[in-house]
């Protein structure tokens, strides 16, 4: 059975009185009571199972991903053992309740996504599809059949998913969406194209939203692959999240059948739900992918000497580290509030935008911060950092760019829509 | 007797169910679940007490400060009356247990801080020497007589204090510090000067500390208005903070009794712990002008029209706004986190470096910011916001400069202290 | 006669062999080849009358304008010679030919608002709003007649002029002026009011635009103080630009004779054209502003010590001044060569757009950042660079917001306004 | 002979009376007399020989190099014909007088420099090695026979050079070098190793810096590819300047003749004047990538739609656009002023600290900053701006990191050294 480690680890873990991963780095700084890797003790406000799941998901991607990165991305080679052995591990679609998925708290999910994106960024990008993009709505708007027949596959990775979204013309404006759904004869043909769709290359099932011609909304339907009229051809030579597959998806006539369409979705509040999941999962990802920035860029600091002395005494590189750090500490303080909120019901859209802009807008601006402190080094990609600087560009752009989250908030400050200004 | 407005509102407040301003606020918004004004929902986290607390400090300030603030700026005139009417609310001292103090949360003494902030940051200067760097270290490092001497009367606010570290050779460096303590038949004499010392014109009291020559070690010494050889000039013409009162402290010989001594202060360890108390206070403090600029920045962009329409519908401006937003959400958060973290006891002072250095950098840039929404009439000191972008200049650069905190949290990440770098 | 002492020491200067100013500074630098000063040798792209018109202007500027300034500031007082005084060495539209004025090149008019401003913005306001915007349009757009009858006087500062064109709703879009004229019997009838304006309230000419009824055309008008119906209210306790003085205009049925027309003025571009060339000359003027943050902030560095070292030896410190000095050296490198294509006849708005937004906004970020360098003095007005931060802020905003610039830039590179956007 | 294509170009183009570059672009912009492209009109203060040599560049670069990169950066792979393409252009070591170099004034390398980084900053790395850090040397401090022997073979890009001065210890600290050169029976000597040096791996000629042991100075000496104990292996997968090739040099008892050492060189000033010659070039050619930058990002936002306009019309786009337009502006007349003192012989090396970190700087700033305009497309190599960006990080870091030209800098203003600090 699917049971994944991490149902049967929180209670393991707990029982056991494992030394927790924070406990361990607690000791090895100086003063006793405070952590530089935990300034503001975050640890603190997290329950025993959700430090748990962090740690166990932390083993999991030091230990397994962070190994393969580099020659992930220097090859842009998209793995195949990777998603089966987050499954194992019930590190996918987390937050759900039965079908063999973990049923853990937001929180306890955020938690995660900052531990893969501690590796890279594009890892964690396959994860989020996968949990937030294609998990999450066959469980919000699909039928009952939908989620016994798919929820369980992907939550092992036994199959991958896929959310076609975006397209060539309309990234910021899905409103402006162009691919169709007609209703004919036993189901629905369906037309159109999307652009830079994560795992769509590898992808065995599709979330694609259509606009219905029947009544003019937005609404989602499945598609696996293989259907007549259904490619997925690749993304390569990109310069950044090299280490997830980005493909296209185009739908020439593609037939599905009345089973292929979720049924309450409707309406591009549909698809939003999906992203403020994921984008909600983003803000505690790229904090992950900014606290290893640090960590590396301290150690480098503490390493590389110049004028006989380390580097890390220098005032510009301590100010450098510093200003990291402090938002770090600050943007993963917000996420765990957004969380305990969406874990409470009391969560609003606003404040998913919040906290993606500020934490990709910031993750991204002092990972190139310290990434200068490598010098020349910069440029190697064993230091990571520079990897991490790349993707970081990309986290700050998709699900909404940096600009047009400015412009969510604005509108929700001053009531007025600014997005065509 | 002068048991405070707070400590009996506290109750009453919590009896009457009384509709909290934070409620209010929140009906006035759109999205039934979304404040502008609270945009992390940080009303959540906090008691109905601590609640209750800051709506009392709202209240007021809004009530009584706010409408004495331009002429007070427009003078350098200090007003007497305003320490007492604070002291008569509980606002003094607040965090202490008895002496007619209110005994609240650390996280109640931040809210009161926001709260006077947010209509200058004067006064919340003169608020918190009396509070964090008079009322504390007496209460700290004092004997039982003069804690029932002088905290009482400091509550009430029926006398003042100052606070005497800062030399004129000494801002961040006050190892350096050239005054001393003599000791002497029957006391000690006191020689040296200070400078940038708020309230010390109007001061009845001095805590000053001093370099004590018997052993090398610096100490706390309270002096009294009128002592000879004692003299406390105002330091006018500021082009901030003008609202309080500030002086030089000289001191020629100034002789004191034995009881003068503050007997468990040994070491830059007592002051630095008043600075600390201070500065946490600050921290929540400078959120309060923030929020107050973003309020007046909002409601200006609302009304003000340009090409025919209100400004707030225009992209930059609205970019200006989001941002500005999202820092104080965000520093809010950290405030109350180490708030919280001090009521526990588990507070290390480079939590306080971190949250005094980002939410009074955080809260210079984007005051600043909104500023320019304002356009020519910027330069006009009734619409507030210029003087608060004035006044935070000072408030980040006192008690520890932003360069000053980068090197202190730098030198706890790396182990290296590089303040003479 | 008002012969200008320019016109005359231009010369004299020449002749004298007369040891500029310029090179009395290099010698004080160590390295015989660079001059901190002067890091990109701007020196050497300037011909010998122009240095010699700066020296002149440096020299009354340190030595009449410098000792008054603080006064000035505390008090928001105008004084009523420093006009004359200028006019007196020929400061006052000085690129004019012939009606007393000095006839020199627009890079020596640069030269001279640099100077005025290195004291104060206020001062160079005032100076500015005498030449750019009331000699420039009567010299530009008038009679004969207007221009012997005022531009002597001008000159010489006998009398003051100002420049009535914002409007209390219409700051960033002069193109919905209200203020009218009305043809009527043996004249015109003004009526509106204008607001923001420099110099008003000691103003003898003021050159208002006004909505022409006859025809919808903006027309510029003299207005001679004393008009029935004009008066011009102070607007006191500024935040900024205090030496300079501002005011409204209010103009209830001002009748004028026909007299009063500037008969070549034709729509937006008239005052614009005033616009420009005084926009070009702040370009000039706010280098002139950061330049002396630099040198005071330098000074400062060198002399203050804390853990027993000059302050100038900190790599945070030396930060601030590196950036501050690179900006202050290419900003006049533009500010000149738009200079020169101006004289050349070769000049387009766009170019004055990019250095009045470039100059002014670099000038205000880094006096703000070199300001932190005076750690608790910034507040003190002695050490002056809290002044030029205050009043920077001011001319960043007023004859075309950053903002305004950036959306003028982006309609010239792009072929679309956005300025409604 | 090997007579350059410059040399001759220069007075054919003259004589053709050739329309320039410069006027075909400006004749597409609207306004006659501004060219978004020239926005400060830097063209007008160019001779016509070095337009007439920028035309030539920009022709070569974007015919023969803009075809090629795309597939170099995917492949890492160095192509040989590139430099004896630019040879015979005339584009190598074009300052030199004689040697079949074509002797044109230090302008005119460096508007070169400009249009090659224009399409990649790889294929300036790999020019400026040859022309400023191997050509130049051999003519400042080589012997007779070295430059006729190296120099007519480095101008036609027959053989490659390399320089060897950072080692792995040492970047910006030069002085702690620890390559070492023994005199021995009949020549020297050399151990040690360098890093991060451009062309390495394909060089036929090294200038390699080492430590004297008889008399403690720095000298530099000539090596051949293929001598014994001379090894230079490539670093690969360089997350940036991926089309030019970098490596290190091992260099183990590697024994030369007297003929190798470069006799007029002595002391660290002597690699240093070479470092100073390319910082200047490089000053340049980063401005030509920005201004790449700008001009298809701009031409993005043109054709790009979003909700159903030009993303150009957006407020927030035309910012980033103007911002990045006008550093670019301001860059090159510093560049150029800089330039215009090297021909006249009154550099001061503190001049190209200046030019080089600040365009570097700003280059990088604002290539990050219009990449954000390509939405998810920045992450496609196809339209260039990302890799341009991650270009421009290594060009801020080589040849004196951003932070190092700032303390070289602050040492010039404030007389004290804070490398250390």
């Amino acid at each position: 059975m699917a049971s994944t480690f991490l149902v049967s680890t929180r209670f393991a873990l707990k029982r056991a009185g494992r030394t927790s991963l924070n406990r361990v780095r607690c000791a090895s700084t100086e003063a006793a009571n405070w952590n530089h890797q935990d300034p503001l003790n975050l640890d603190s406000l997290l329950t025993e199972d959700e430090r748990a799941i962090r740690d166990t998901a932390h083993e999991y991607c030091q230990e397994k991903l962070l190994p393969r990165v580099l020659d992930a991305w220097r090859t842009e080679e998209f793995n195949h053992d990777i998603l089966p052995e987050m499954g194992k591990l019930g590190l996918l679609g987390p937050t759900i309740e039965g079908y063999g998925c973990a049923g853990v708290s937001n929180v306890a999910y955020g938690l995660i996504q900052r531990e893969i994106e501690r590796v890279d960024s594009g890892y964690r990008s396959t994860a989020s599809v996968q949990s937030s993009l294609v998990m999450h709505p066959i469980h919000e708007f699909g039928t009952d059949a939908q989620k016994e027949k798919y929820l369980p596959r992907l939550a092992t990775g036994e199959i991958v998913g896929a959310f076609g979204l975006t397209e060539p013309n309309h990234g910021s404006d899905p409103a402006g969406m162009e691919t169709t759904a007609e209703e004919t004869d036993g189901g629905f043909i369906i037309n159109g194209s999307k652009t830079w769709i994560s795992n769509a290359p590898v992808a065995d099932l599709f979330v694609v939203w259509a606009n219905c011609k029947w009544d003019g909304k937005i609404r989602g339907f499945l598609l696996e692959k293989g259907a007549k009229g259904l490619t997925a051809p690749p993304i390569k030579n990109k310069v950044a999240l090299r280490v997830s597959l980005t493909g296209s998806i185009f739908m020439d006539s593609v037939k599905v059948s009345h089973d292929a369409l979720l049924p309450k979705s409707k309406g591009l509040g549909s698809p939003f739900s999906c992203l403020n999941s994921a984008r909600y999962g983003i803000s505690w990802g790229v904090m992950g992918a900014l606290e290893d920035c640090i960590d590396r860029a301290l150690a480098y600091a503490l390493e590389r000497r110049q004028f006989k002395r380390p580097i890390a005494s220098f005032q510009l590189v301590q100010k450098k580290l510093a200003d990291a750090q402090t938002e770090a500490a600050l943007g993963l303080l917000a996420s765990l509030q957004v969380g305990r909120l969406k874990d409470a019901g009391k969560l609003s859209p606003n404040m998913v935008s919040m906290v993606k802009r500020n934490n990709c807008g910031k993750a991204l601006l002092h990972a190139r911060a310290v990434l200068d402190i490598f010098g020349g080094n910069a440029c190697a990609d064993e230091y990571h950092v520079g990897r991490h600087a790349a993707n970081l560009q990309v986290t700050n752009t998709y699900e909404g760019t940096n600009d047009i989250h400015a412009l969510i908030l604005g509108r929700a400050m001053t009531g007025i829509q600014a997005f065509v200004n």
